[in-house]
Protein backbone atom coordinates (compact mmCIF):
# COMPACT_ATOMS: atom_id res chain seq x y z
CA UNK A 1 0.00 0.00 0.00
CA UNK A 2 1.27 3.43 -1.13
CA UNK A 3 2.68 4.77 2.40
CA UNK A 4 2.27 8.38 3.88
CA UNK A 5 4.63 10.33 1.50
CA UNK A 6 3.64 8.86 -1.70
CA UNK A 7 -0.05 9.08 -0.59
CA UNK A 8 0.34 12.63 0.27
CA UNK A 9 1.95 13.51 -3.16
CA UNK A 10 -1.01 11.84 -4.98
CA UNK A 11 -3.75 13.60 -3.10
CA UNK A 12 -1.79 16.69 -3.81
CA UNK A 13 -1.14 15.95 -7.46
CA UNK A 14 -4.75 14.42 -8.28
CA UNK A 15 -5.85 18.01 -7.36
CA UNK A 16 -4.18 19.52 -10.89
CA UNK A 17 -6.77 19.92 -13.61
CA UNK A 18 -7.04 17.10 -15.41
CA UNK A 19 -5.61 14.77 -13.39
CA UNK A 20 -7.49 12.65 -11.28
CA UNK A 21 -6.37 9.83 -8.66
CA UNK A 22 -5.68 7.32 -11.12
CA UNK A 23 -3.21 8.93 -13.55
CA UNK A 24 -1.82 10.99 -10.35
CA UNK A 25 -0.97 7.15 -9.35
CA UNK A 26 0.66 6.77 -12.63
CA UNK A 27 2.51 9.92 -12.27
CA UNK A 28 3.78 9.09 -9.41
CA UNK A 29 5.19 5.81 -10.25
CA UNK A 30 6.82 7.06 -13.11
CA UNK A 31 8.58 10.29 -11.57
CA UNK A 32 9.84 7.96 -9.24
CA UNK A 33 10.92 5.68 -11.99
CA UNK A 34 13.17 8.76 -13.68
CA UNK A 35 14.20 10.59 -11.00
CA UNK A 36 17.40 11.80 -11.88
CA UNK A 37 15.55 13.04 -15.51
CA UNK A 38 12.24 14.18 -13.88
CA UNK A 39 11.34 14.37 -10.51
CA UNK A 40 14.38 16.19 -9.18
CA UNK A 41 14.10 19.07 -12.52
CA UNK A 42 10.73 19.20 -11.76
CA UNK A 43 11.25 19.92 -7.67
CA UNK A 44 13.55 22.48 -8.94
CA UNK A 45 11.11 24.34 -11.41
CA UNK A 46 8.16 23.94 -9.26
CA UNK A 47 10.34 25.27 -6.35
CA UNK A 48 11.47 28.02 -8.47
CA UNK A 49 8.38 28.97 -10.16
CA UNK A 50 6.70 29.38 -6.56
CA UNK A 51 9.27 31.49 -5.30
CA UNK A 52 9.45 33.63 -8.25
CA UNK A 53 6.10 33.84 -9.86
CA UNK A 54 4.50 36.97 -9.70
CA UNK A 55 1.63 39.17 -11.21
CA UNK A 56 2.64 42.14 -12.97
CA UNK A 57 1.08 45.11 -11.50
CA UNK A 58 0.67 46.60 -14.76
CA UNK A 59 -1.12 43.86 -17.30
CA UNK A 60 -1.58 41.26 -15.18
CA UNK A 61 0.68 38.57 -16.89
CA UNK A 62 2.78 35.86 -14.79
CA UNK A 63 6.47 36.53 -14.90
CA UNK A 64 9.41 36.51 -12.57
CA UNK A 65 9.85 40.25 -12.67
CA UNK A 66 7.21 43.31 -12.62
CA UNK A 67 6.57 44.55 -14.81
CA UNK A 68 6.46 41.55 -16.99
CA UNK A 69 8.44 40.74 -20.04
CA UNK A 70 5.87 41.75 -22.28
CA UNK A 71 5.31 45.36 -20.62
CA UNK A 72 9.07 46.13 -20.88
CA UNK A 73 9.13 44.92 -24.15
CA UNK A 74 9.92 48.35 -26.29
CA UNK A 75 9.82 46.54 -29.58
CA UNK A 76 6.52 45.77 -28.73
CA UNK A 77 3.29 48.08 -29.99
CA UNK A 78 2.46 50.39 -26.72
CA UNK A 79 -0.13 52.11 -28.79
CA UNK A 80 -2.39 48.26 -28.74
CA UNK A 81 -3.78 46.65 -25.52
CA UNK A 82 -5.45 43.28 -26.10
CA UNK A 83 -7.90 42.73 -23.29
CA UNK A 84 -7.97 39.05 -22.05
CA UNK A 85 -9.81 37.15 -19.43
CA UNK A 86 -7.12 35.05 -17.96
CA UNK A 87 -3.41 34.49 -18.54
CA UNK A 88 -3.94 31.36 -20.27
CA UNK A 89 -5.60 33.39 -23.16
CA UNK A 90 -2.67 35.52 -23.28
CA UNK A 91 -0.52 32.58 -23.73
CA UNK A 92 -3.07 31.48 -26.40
CA UNK A 93 -2.91 34.90 -28.00
CA UNK A 94 0.80 34.76 -27.87
CA UNK A 95 1.46 31.21 -29.29
CA UNK A 96 -0.71 32.35 -32.24
CA UNK A 97 1.77 35.09 -32.84
CA UNK A 98 -0.87 37.03 -34.45
CA UNK A 99 -0.42 40.08 -32.06
CA UNK A 100 2.36 42.20 -31.46
CA UNK A 101 0.75 45.10 -28.90
CA UNK A 102 0.41 45.02 -24.87
CA UNK A 103 -2.08 42.98 -22.62
CA UNK A 104 -4.32 43.48 -19.73
CA UNK A 105 -5.31 40.44 -17.76
CA UNK A 106 -8.75 40.58 -16.35
CA UNK A 107 -9.10 38.08 -14.39
CA UNK A 108 -12.22 36.50 -15.42
CA UNK A 109 -15.56 38.20 -16.34
CA UNK A 110 -18.24 39.95 -14.81
CA UNK A 111 -20.58 36.64 -13.52
CA UNK A 112 -24.14 36.75 -12.00
CA UNK A 113 -24.07 33.67 -11.04
CA UNK A 114 -20.50 33.49 -9.56
CA UNK A 115 -20.94 36.87 -7.58
CA UNK A 116 -18.27 38.07 -9.83
CA UNK A 117 -18.59 42.30 -10.19
CA UNK A 118 -16.31 44.66 -11.24
CA UNK A 119 -14.67 45.11 -8.69
CA UNK A 120 -12.86 41.88 -8.74
CA UNK A 121 -12.11 42.03 -12.01
CA UNK A 122 -8.70 44.79 -13.13
CA UNK A 123 -10.81 46.96 -14.84
CA UNK A 124 -9.33 50.10 -13.18
CA UNK A 125 -6.09 49.87 -13.75
CA UNK A 126 -7.14 49.31 -17.13
CA UNK A 127 -8.88 52.46 -17.20
CA UNK A 128 -5.88 54.33 -15.11
CA UNK A 129 -3.58 52.97 -18.72
CA UNK A 130 -5.79 54.48 -21.19
CA UNK A 131 -5.66 57.54 -18.76
CA UNK A 132 -1.89 58.00 -19.34
CA UNK A 133 -3.14 58.55 -23.21
CA UNK A 134 -0.17 56.65 -25.13
CA UNK A 135 -3.10 53.67 -26.31
CA UNK A 136 -4.74 54.37 -29.16
CA UNK A 137 -6.74 51.13 -29.25
CA UNK A 138 -8.32 48.67 -27.20
CA UNK A 139 -8.92 45.11 -28.81
CA UNK A 140 -11.54 42.80 -26.61
CA UNK A 141 -10.51 39.38 -26.76
CA UNK A 142 -13.02 37.86 -24.29
CA UNK A 143 -14.75 34.38 -24.67
CA UNK A 144 -17.42 34.35 -27.03
CA UNK A 145 -20.13 33.13 -23.94
CA UNK A 146 -23.07 35.21 -22.32
CA UNK A 147 -20.58 36.54 -19.41
CA UNK A 148 -17.49 37.09 -22.05
CA UNK A 149 -20.08 39.08 -24.06
CA UNK A 150 -21.41 40.72 -20.93
CA UNK A 151 -17.87 41.94 -19.80
CA UNK A 152 -17.38 43.28 -23.29
CA UNK A 153 -20.28 44.98 -23.26
CA UNK A 154 -19.89 46.89 -19.74
CA UNK A 155 -16.09 47.93 -20.46
CA UNK A 156 -16.88 49.46 -23.98
CA UNK A 157 -19.40 51.54 -21.71
CA UNK A 158 -16.48 52.17 -19.56
CA UNK A 159 -13.88 53.72 -22.16
CA UNK A 160 -16.27 55.34 -24.14
CA UNK A 161 -14.92 58.54 -22.67
CA UNK A 162 -11.39 57.76 -23.87
CA UNK A 163 -10.45 58.29 -27.01
CA UNK A 164 -9.39 55.23 -28.04
CA UNK A 165 -10.64 52.38 -31.40
CA UNK A 166 -12.47 49.69 -29.36
CA UNK A 167 -12.54 46.44 -31.63
CA UNK A 168 -13.44 42.87 -30.65
CA UNK A 169 -12.12 39.56 -32.30
CA UNK A 170 -14.38 38.42 -35.54
CA UNK A 171 -16.87 35.45 -34.74
CA UNK A 172 -16.86 32.84 -37.27
CA UNK A 173 -15.67 29.49 -38.61
CA UNK A 174 -12.73 28.71 -36.67
CA UNK A 175 -9.98 27.66 -39.26
CA UNK A 176 -10.21 23.88 -39.89
CA UNK A 177 -13.58 23.95 -38.58
CA UNK A 178 -16.61 21.94 -41.17
CA UNK A 179 -20.01 23.69 -41.38
CA UNK A 180 -21.52 20.41 -40.40
CA UNK A 181 -20.27 20.53 -36.95
CA UNK A 182 -20.67 24.06 -36.34
CA UNK A 183 -23.50 25.38 -34.19
CA UNK A 184 -26.35 27.83 -35.92
CA UNK A 185 -24.96 30.85 -33.96
CA UNK A 186 -22.07 30.46 -35.14
CA UNK A 187 -23.22 30.02 -38.86
CA UNK A 188 -24.99 32.96 -38.58
CA UNK A 189 -22.27 34.63 -36.69
CA UNK A 190 -20.33 34.18 -39.68
CA UNK A 191 -22.76 34.67 -42.94
CA UNK A 192 -23.53 38.09 -41.02
CA UNK A 193 -20.01 38.75 -41.05
CA UNK A 194 -19.39 37.49 -44.79
CA UNK A 195 -16.28 39.15 -46.26
CA UNK A 196 -16.19 39.84 -50.45
CA UNK A 197 -13.82 37.91 -52.37
CA UNK B 1 4.72 34.94 -23.39
CA UNK B 2 5.34 32.16 -20.41
CA UNK B 3 9.21 33.32 -19.50
CA UNK B 4 11.60 30.68 -18.93
CA UNK B 5 11.06 29.49 -15.79
CA UNK B 6 7.19 28.40 -16.13
CA UNK B 7 7.91 27.54 -19.72
CA UNK B 8 10.53 25.04 -18.49
CA UNK B 9 8.10 23.75 -15.64
CA UNK B 10 5.56 23.21 -18.00
CA UNK B 11 7.86 21.05 -20.69
CA UNK B 12 8.82 18.98 -17.11
CA UNK B 13 5.06 18.75 -16.29
CA UNK B 14 4.03 17.64 -20.30
CA UNK B 15 6.53 14.74 -19.46
CA UNK B 16 4.45 12.79 -17.05
CA UNK B 17 2.00 10.25 -18.12
CA UNK B 18 -1.64 11.30 -19.37
CA UNK B 19 -0.80 15.04 -19.35
CA UNK B 20 0.22 16.79 -22.30
CA UNK B 21 1.46 20.68 -23.19
CA UNK B 22 -1.91 21.83 -22.86
CA UNK B 23 -3.11 20.59 -19.91
CA UNK B 24 0.43 21.04 -18.87
CA UNK B 25 -0.32 24.74 -19.28
CA UNK B 26 -3.75 24.35 -17.21
CA UNK B 27 -2.01 22.87 -14.03
CA UNK B 28 0.81 25.47 -14.03
CA UNK B 29 -2.10 28.10 -13.83
CA UNK B 30 -3.86 26.52 -11.16
CA UNK B 31 -1.22 25.75 -9.17
CA UNK B 32 0.29 29.63 -9.32
CA UNK B 33 -3.65 30.47 -8.57
CA UNK B 34 -3.78 27.91 -5.65
CA UNK B 35 0.18 28.70 -4.38
CA UNK B 36 -0.25 28.63 -0.52
CA UNK B 37 -2.91 25.43 -0.68
CA UNK B 38 -1.50 23.16 -3.59
CA UNK B 39 1.67 24.51 -5.04
CA UNK B 40 3.69 24.88 -1.70
CA UNK B 41 2.53 21.64 -0.41
CA UNK B 42 2.91 20.19 -3.80
CA UNK B 43 6.82 21.48 -4.02
CA UNK B 44 7.53 19.81 -0.38
CA UNK B 45 6.00 16.46 -0.50
CA UNK B 46 7.89 15.81 -3.42
CA UNK B 47 11.04 17.00 -2.50
CA UNK B 48 10.06 14.33 0.39
CA UNK B 49 9.16 11.38 -1.79
CA UNK B 50 12.06 12.15 -4.10
CA UNK B 51 14.50 12.24 -1.10
CA UNK B 52 13.14 9.09 0.66
CA UNK B 53 11.24 7.03 -1.49
CA UNK B 54 13.35 3.76 -2.36
CA UNK B 55 13.05 0.53 -3.65
CA UNK B 56 12.49 -2.47 -1.11
CA UNK B 57 15.58 -4.67 -1.26
CA UNK B 58 13.00 -7.38 -0.61
CA UNK B 59 9.86 -7.04 -2.25
CA UNK B 60 10.47 -4.11 -4.56
CA UNK B 61 7.95 -2.23 -3.34
CA UNK B 62 8.24 1.40 -3.17
CA UNK B 63 8.56 3.08 0.61
CA UNK B 64 10.95 5.57 2.43
CA UNK B 65 11.60 2.31 4.68
CA UNK B 66 13.92 -1.00 3.71
CA UNK B 67 11.99 -3.18 4.23
CA UNK B 68 9.13 -1.87 3.22
CA UNK B 69 6.09 -1.67 5.82
CA UNK B 70 4.42 -4.25 4.45
CA UNK B 71 7.23 -6.95 4.90
CA UNK B 72 7.64 -5.41 8.13
CA UNK B 73 3.94 -5.58 8.56
CA UNK B 74 4.39 -9.19 11.17
CA UNK B 75 0.14 -9.56 10.82
CA UNK B 76 0.21 -10.05 7.33
CA UNK B 77 0.71 -13.86 6.08
CA UNK B 78 4.18 -14.80 5.80
CA UNK B 79 3.72 -17.86 4.03
CA UNK B 80 2.01 -16.55 0.63
CA UNK B 81 4.39 -14.11 -1.99
CA UNK B 82 1.77 -12.28 -4.50
CA UNK B 83 3.94 -11.48 -7.90
CA UNK B 84 2.92 -8.58 -9.79
CA UNK B 85 4.56 -7.11 -12.57
CA UNK B 86 4.83 -2.83 -11.50
CA UNK B 87 4.29 -1.44 -8.08
CA UNK B 88 1.05 -0.04 -9.71
CA UNK B 89 -0.12 -3.36 -9.70
CA UNK B 90 0.50 -4.22 -6.07
CA UNK B 91 -1.16 -1.03 -5.58
CA UNK B 92 -4.18 -1.97 -7.23
CA UNK B 93 -3.99 -5.66 -5.28
CA UNK B 94 -3.72 -3.40 -2.19
CA UNK B 95 -6.38 -1.48 -3.12
CA UNK B 96 -9.11 -4.58 -3.40
CA UNK B 97 -8.46 -5.25 0.11
CA UNK B 98 -8.74 -9.26 -0.66
CA UNK B 99 -4.92 -10.03 0.13
CA UNK B 100 -3.30 -10.22 2.85
CA UNK B 101 0.11 -11.61 2.29
CA UNK B 102 3.65 -10.81 0.97
CA UNK B 103 4.40 -9.22 -2.54
CA UNK B 104 7.28 -9.59 -5.00
CA UNK B 105 7.29 -6.89 -7.61
CA UNK B 106 9.05 -8.87 -10.89
CA UNK B 107 9.73 -4.89 -12.54
CA UNK B 108 8.10 -5.87 -15.56
CA UNK B 109 7.74 -8.91 -17.70
CA UNK B 110 9.69 -10.89 -20.24
CA UNK B 111 9.43 -9.11 -23.77
CA UNK B 112 10.99 -10.38 -26.72
CA UNK B 113 10.37 -7.18 -28.63
CA UNK B 114 11.77 -4.78 -26.10
CA UNK B 115 14.51 -7.31 -25.53
CA UNK B 116 13.67 -7.80 -21.94
CA UNK B 117 15.05 -11.35 -20.54
CA UNK B 118 15.14 -12.78 -17.49
CA UNK B 119 18.35 -10.81 -16.25
CA UNK B 120 16.16 -7.68 -16.04
CA UNK B 121 13.76 -8.77 -14.08
CA UNK B 122 13.80 -9.08 -9.77
CA UNK B 123 13.37 -13.07 -10.59
CA UNK B 124 16.88 -14.14 -9.03
CA UNK B 125 15.49 -12.60 -5.80
CA UNK B 126 12.08 -14.14 -5.80
CA UNK B 127 13.94 -17.81 -6.10
CA UNK B 128 16.41 -16.70 -2.94
CA UNK B 129 12.98 -15.60 -1.12
CA UNK B 130 11.80 -18.87 -2.01
CA UNK B 131 15.23 -20.57 -0.57
CA UNK B 132 14.50 -19.44 2.76
CA UNK B 133 11.82 -21.92 2.57
CA UNK B 134 8.69 -20.11 4.92
CA UNK B 135 6.78 -19.36 1.61
CA UNK B 136 3.97 -21.88 1.18
CA UNK B 137 2.26 -20.44 -1.99
CA UNK B 138 3.23 -18.30 -5.04
CA UNK B 139 0.46 -16.50 -6.64
CA UNK B 140 0.95 -15.25 -9.98
CA UNK B 141 -0.93 -11.71 -10.47
CA UNK B 142 0.38 -10.61 -14.18
CA UNK B 143 -1.23 -9.56 -16.80
CA UNK B 144 -3.33 -11.60 -19.06
CA UNK B 145 -1.16 -10.44 -22.60
CA UNK B 146 1.04 -12.25 -24.51
CA UNK B 147 4.13 -11.27 -22.05
CA UNK B 148 2.44 -11.47 -19.25
CA UNK B 149 1.87 -15.28 -19.81
CA UNK B 150 4.90 -15.89 -21.26
CA UNK B 151 6.61 -14.49 -17.86
CA UNK B 152 3.84 -16.71 -15.95
CA UNK B 153 4.91 -19.86 -17.84
CA UNK B 154 8.93 -19.12 -17.27
CA UNK B 155 8.25 -17.98 -13.58
CA UNK B 156 6.52 -21.59 -12.91
CA UNK B 157 9.52 -23.27 -14.57
CA UNK B 158 12.17 -21.82 -12.49
CA UNK B 159 9.78 -22.34 -9.64
CA UNK B 160 9.26 -26.07 -10.25
CA UNK B 161 12.52 -27.35 -7.72
CA UNK B 162 10.80 -25.99 -4.17
CA UNK B 163 7.49 -27.55 -2.79
CA UNK B 164 5.72 -24.62 -3.17
CA UNK B 165 1.72 -24.42 -4.21
CA UNK B 166 1.89 -21.93 -7.45
CA UNK B 167 -1.60 -20.35 -8.23
CA UNK B 168 -2.59 -17.57 -11.05
CA UNK B 169 -5.64 -14.92 -11.46
CA UNK B 170 -9.06 -16.39 -12.74
CA UNK B 171 -9.69 -15.18 -15.96
CA UNK B 172 -13.44 -14.43 -16.31
CA UNK B 173 -15.98 -11.92 -17.00
CA UNK B 174 -15.33 -8.60 -15.08
CA UNK B 175 -17.85 -8.45 -12.69
CA UNK B 176 -19.90 -5.72 -13.83
CA UNK B 177 -18.92 -6.78 -17.38
CA UNK B 178 -21.83 -7.04 -20.17
CA UNK B 179 -21.26 -10.28 -22.22
CA UNK B 180 -22.11 -8.21 -25.29
CA UNK B 181 -18.97 -6.34 -24.92
CA UNK B 182 -16.46 -9.24 -23.64
CA UNK B 183 -13.57 -10.21 -26.36
CA UNK B 184 -14.05 -14.21 -27.60
CA UNK B 185 -10.70 -15.27 -25.31
CA UNK B 186 -12.51 -13.71 -21.77
CA UNK B 187 -15.87 -15.49 -22.66
CA UNK B 188 -14.25 -18.51 -24.09
CA UNK B 189 -11.81 -18.43 -20.67
CA UNK B 190 -14.87 -17.65 -18.61
CA UNK B 191 -16.99 -20.62 -20.20
CA UNK B 192 -14.15 -22.98 -19.74
CA UNK B 193 -13.64 -22.44 -15.83
CA UNK B 194 -17.53 -22.31 -15.18
CA UNK B 195 -18.60 -22.81 -11.56
CA UNK B 196 -21.08 -25.22 -10.13
CA UNK B 197 -24.03 -23.28 -8.74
Amino acid sequence: MAQDDIARLIQLLARLPGLGPRSARRAVLEMIKKRESLMQPLVKALAQAAETIKSCSLCGNLDSQDPCGLCRDQRRDQTKICVVEEVGDLWAMERSGAYNGLYHVLGGTLSAIDGRGPQQLRIDRLLARLEEGRVEEVILALSATVDGQTTGHYLVDCMARFDVTLSRLAHGVPVGGELDYLDDGTLTAALKARRPL
